[in-house]
């Protein structure tokens, strides 16, 4: 959600290219530094950053300040004033997340693989930064410092687009992590801010082939489908997470149990949660399963034989196994075993997250193969679909796409790689 | 380039749309079981595909016969005439192509990394394969078997558009290997041929969301621009190949001469062939060295201090640092060491294949961390830049792009990979 910001009149497309532009040149420089930087002075500015962060706790959050009068103001909802809001303990976790970060193993350099050749020559393919990333965000100002962050991390330049509710926060927050960069000996311009909250440059951030290497967008669907529409910049995105947890005849009750509950329940409103329950018809203890969910304050909706199973259930629609509900509401169907499952899941799933909860490991190895998402699961929750659960430290996001990364995209997902070749002057025949 | 074939009335874009949708739509039945498809199978298809090549000869050849007469009697040039052509030895090289990418390592169910947490979970990521492989190419009819042969291999589904001038010869390859695909028990819809050189159909291929997971153009930089201005489905592309080979002061004056003269006049045509020779100014034989390549029949074009080498060196304008001559002509600069080097790389090289000659290995280790391009070599020709050379058995291309894949793509650019995560009934706190 964009306020208007009286203060800035509208940019033109042409003045938005100019800034864009202008603004890719910087960031091209540096990143030709920040490519080359080793990885302690890396962690040296995150960790100043960091401590930039924390001394200047008071300012942060006098800048929040403005920004949460302007949504009262401006009657935000209350969710979005809940992600706008900064408070002492979100700032320390902020200086966590950087410092977190800093710790993190530096992809760049790593080798990838090697050989060599009957002719001599030896080849390597070596992990190097991806460039130049343009991150588009929207009300949530840790995001700030956290993409910024990453992004520095694999070697890349930034180009930050927060939401314009958050300006004044985001603005505090970003010059301390400009501050912390350039006290390491880095470039400023390693992490930059767009200075505007008009979507005309939105726009040209979309449209800068050649200047931006990949836009990320982080954010709610509108968001992340005007960047897909728009852009001419290859994009790293998420769209929704409609995930199954399918419970196979083979079962055990109390995992069974145990994991949907989690799955769904856990927090309704992150792209890990499960949003349709498929329970085969050959498993024991469906009743008991869905009371389980329902007992718990989650709304059912099946079919006519799910049901039958309890009448609290609803009737589910055709658009339900195809609705990402981030809410206590569950769809239920009823499936022909594992080939039912997997062919459920097929049609309607957004392939980020499904699981099977079985004991019969000839079906869960099956089920694993078989369903092609990014992430696929045996006898655990879908909520540990995160980039934090996965060991990768920290992520910028899930990707539902299957080109460059899949599944959570931390440090590696920002890299990309290049061949070496080593001879001793070999010419080709 | 298309040469109009009056024998089909063009398509609206919907029936176009409606064309590739069904196409898409088998492509993705298939694609499920090609995923799934033991090495073996994909192994006996490809074999049994180069078996029918070769047994059928004397029909692609009577059909090839016949595009060559429409070539004649459209005044094709001979350069055109040249690729579109088939004889006996060319169908073996094509049959031997299947032969040796059915014996290639098969990518798919490669483990890429493993790793278990605190809390008992097993993690890993698979490679899978990518799905549905759009190509697009031109007058070569031998890019029908080995591009449809690398696609099936890495376990896609693919949809080949070859140039129309080539649709009879196509249409016999492809059936020759549809036919091998089915006998070996795997869906014919496997590789699909789209049935018309109408261009509405490339038009409905490129906006394929969805239903395409990556197209991959292959031909002149005329149908690569289209390709990447009009696609909304994401293109693995080779642009321009302006490469550099950059001869330090330190070189070996024999290794420098023989190197140069093979990267650039080996082939000429070659995306690998170097385009720029740059000569550090501290080298003592620098005279000698463009002698060399004067000598062996090649136009320089150099700035005002390289002409004073030779008067047989043309004055370079600004446009020579940035053209892929793809020709037996070289722009040639002196440069300030190993700095002047990389920044004249930095500003003109497209990013493919840029090589240093050197026996100061420090200078040569700088050169190959600093210069930001998909291949970077030391002591060795650029023409050294491809598939085959990197032992990758076949390419499909060689990616300029960023992201997904670099350099030679082969079986591995056509998979992605899958997180697979293994439980006791884990919940997420």
């Amino acid at each position: 959600m964009d306020i208007p910001l009286p203060a800035f009149p509208p940019l033109s497309e042409t003045e938005a290219d100019t800034l864009i532009r202008d603004m890719g040149a910087r960031a091209r420089i540096a990143a030709a530094t920040l490519a080359q930087a080793p990885t302690a002075r890396k962690a040296d500015a995150l960790q100043r950053a960091a401590t930039l962060l924390r001394a200047r706790a008071g300012t942060i959050l006098a800048a929040n300040a403005d920004d949460m009068a302007r949504a009262d103001a401006a009657g935000m909802a209350d969710a979005m004033r809940d992600r706008l809001r900064l408070d002492p303990a979100r700032i320390e976790g902020m200086a966590t997340a950087l410092e977190a970060v800093a710790a993190l193993d530096d992809p760049v350099g790593r080798v990838i693989d090697a050989s060599e050749r009957p002719n001599g020559l030896r080849l390597s393919r070596l992990r190097v930064a991806l460039g130049v990333v343009g991150i588009i965000y929207e009300s949530r100002p840790n995001v700030t410092a956290d993409a910024g962050a990453l992004a520095l991390m694999a070697g890349n330049a930034a180009i930050l687009r927060g939401g314009s509710e958050a300006r004044a926060s985001n603005a505090a927050i970003h010059a301390a992590l400009a501050d912390g960069i350039e006290a390491a000996g880095l470039p400023r311009d390693a992490v930059q801010m767009i200075p505007t909250s008009d979507r005309a440059a939105v726009g040209a951030l979309l449209r800068a082939q050649g200047l931006i290497d990949i836009i990320v967008p982080r954010g709610g669907k509108g968001l992340v489908a005007r960047v897909q529409e728009e852009a001419r910049v290859p994009v790293l995105a998420h769209l929704d997470g409609i995930n199954h947890s399918f419970v196979h005849a083979s079962a055990l009750p109390a995992m069974a149990e145990a994991i949907v509950v989690n799955a769904k329940l856990r927090r309704t409103g992150v792209c890990g949660a499960t949003e349709t329950l498929l329970v085969d018809r050959g498993y024991g203890h469906a009743t008991a399963l869905v009371r389980a969910l329902l007992d718990a304050g989650c709304a059912l909706r099946g079919d006519a034989d799910t049901r039958a199973l309890d009448p609290r259930i609803a009737a589910a629609d055709a658009s339900d196994w195809d609705t990402e509900y981030l809410d206590a509401i569950c769809a239920v169907a009823l499936v022909d075993g594992l080939d039912g499952a997997i062919a459920h899941i097929a049609r309607h799933a957004s392939h980020h997250t499904d699981a099977i909860i079985a004991e019969d490991g000839a079906a869960a190895e099956r089920f694993l193969a078989e369903v092609d998402s990014a992430i696929v699961m045996w006898n655990a929750s879908t909520q540990f679909a995160d980039g934090g659960e996965f060991g990768l430290g920290a992520e910028l996001g899930i990707s539902t796409g299957r080109l460059h990364a899949r599944g959570p995209v931390a440090l590696e997902g920002l890299t990309t790689y290049k061949w070496v070749v080593r001879g001793a002057g070999q010419v080709r025949p």
